[in-house]
C-alpha cells in the first residue's frame, strides 16, 4: 500500500507556506502555467481583487489552464509569451510569483524550461517584487536541462544580497539529490526606499 | 527602517507549512514549551478535540506557558519533565510534534536543550508518530550546544529510511550557516502495517 506524503512533499509544503502571502497578494504571477494546476491553486487562495498573470509559451497549455481556471477567468490574464518577456506585460509590482520548472505538458519531454529564459524571467520578477513579496521556484534536477537550471539557480540565488532578499531552500535530506526541491525568495528591502 | 520577514523567516515558514497537518491532528506535542508561544500557536490551530502535551523541565517556563495558553487549558497537559521521558507520559500515537530547540527562558543562556536528551526525545516521538504524522525541529547552530545538536540531528535524520520517513530541511541560502534552520519529518509508513 502506498501513502501520499503531505507536509514533506516539496510542492505541498511550498504551497502551504505561501498561503499567508497569497491571502494578502494583489498581483500574482504563475510564470509556468503548464496544465494550470498551480494557476488554479493561486486563484483559489487569493482574494476577489487579486489579479493573476499566467504565462506559457504553448497554446495548448494555456488552453488547458484557461479551462481549468474558468471560474476565476475574470481576474486571470492568460499570456501566450515566454516568462522572459514578463516586464513587457506586467506593469504592477508583483506580490507573489511561482515558477514550477521543468517539462511542459503536451509536448513530451522535448519542451522544458531553459536556463537562459528562466534566469531572465527570475531577474525581471525579483526586480518587480513588492516589499515582502515572495517568489517560489520548484526545481527538478533529475533531467539534464533541469540540472543546468538547478546549478544556475544555486549560483544566482546564493549571490543575492541578504539586505535585499532572504533566500531559503527546502530540500529532502534522506532522498536522492536529484529529487525536486524548492527555493523561497522574499524581498526584504526595496532599493528605492534605502 | 526595519522590515519583518514573513515567508522566509524559518519559524514562520514552518508554522505555515504545518497548518494543514495541525487542522487534522488529535494528539500534539510541544517538546520544548519554553515561554509558551509555540504551545499557544499549536492550541490556536488545532480542533476542539485535539489534546496537546507541553513539556518543559523548568517550573517557571511551564507557569508562563500555562498563563499564555489559559484559554485552551482544558485540552493541554502541562508536563514538568524532560521531553526524553515522553514515552512515560504520552500513551497515544502522536500526529504532530514540535521541537523549537535552544535556550530556555528565565535561566539566562546556561540552560539549553542538550544533544543526548534531544536525540532520545526525538527517537521516542518518531516511534510514536502516526501515519502521515509530522515532527518539526527548529535548530539554532549559532551557539556551542546548538552546534552539537545540529550535527547530531543531521546524522540522525539523514539515516532515516526513506520508505518510513520523509525528511526535509529548510535552510537559508544567502545567510550565515549559523542562522537557524528547520527540519520537517513525516512518517510515510507504519512498521506494523508492512
Amino acid at each position: 500500500m502506498r501513502y501520499v506524503q503531505t507536509v514533506s512533499n516539496v510542492l505541498n509544503l511550498v504551497k502551504a507556506a505561501i498561503l499567508p502571502a497569497l491571502a494578502k497578494a494583489k498581483v500574482v504571477v504563475d510564470a509556468t502555467a503548464g496544465n494550470g494546476n498551480d494557476t488554479l491553486f493561486l486563484a483559489e487562495h487569493t482574494g476577489d481583487e487579486a489579479k493573476i498573470y499566467a504565462f506559457d509559451i504553448q497554446q495548448a497549455a494555456l488552453d488547458n489552464t484557461r479551462m481549468k481556471t474558468a471560474a476565476y477567468a475574470q481576474r486571470i490574464v492568460y499570456v501566450l509569451r515566454s516568462h522572459a518577456e514578463l516586464e513587457c506585460v506586467v506593469a504592477e509590482d508583483i506580490d507573489l510569483a511561482m515558477f514550477n520548472l521543468g517539462y511542459l505538458p503536451g509536448e513530451g519531454h522535448n519542451v522544458t524550461t531553459q536556463v537562459e529564459s528562466t534566469r531572465e524571467a527570475l531577474r525581471q520578477v525579483l526586480a518587480k517584487l513588492s516589499l515582502n513579496g515572495v517568489c517560489v521556484l520548484v526545481v527538478y534536477p533529475g533531467h539534464e536541462a533541469g540540472e543546468q537550471e538547478a546549478a544556475m539557480l544555486e549560483d544566482y540565488l546564493s549571490a543575492l544580497v541578504k539586505q535585499d532578499y532572504t533566500v531559503g531552500c527546502y530540500r529532502l535530506l534522506n532522498h536522492s539529490r536529484t529529487a525536486p526541491y524548492a527555493y523561497v525568495v522574499e524581498k526584504v528591502r526595496k532599493r528605492s526606499e534605502d
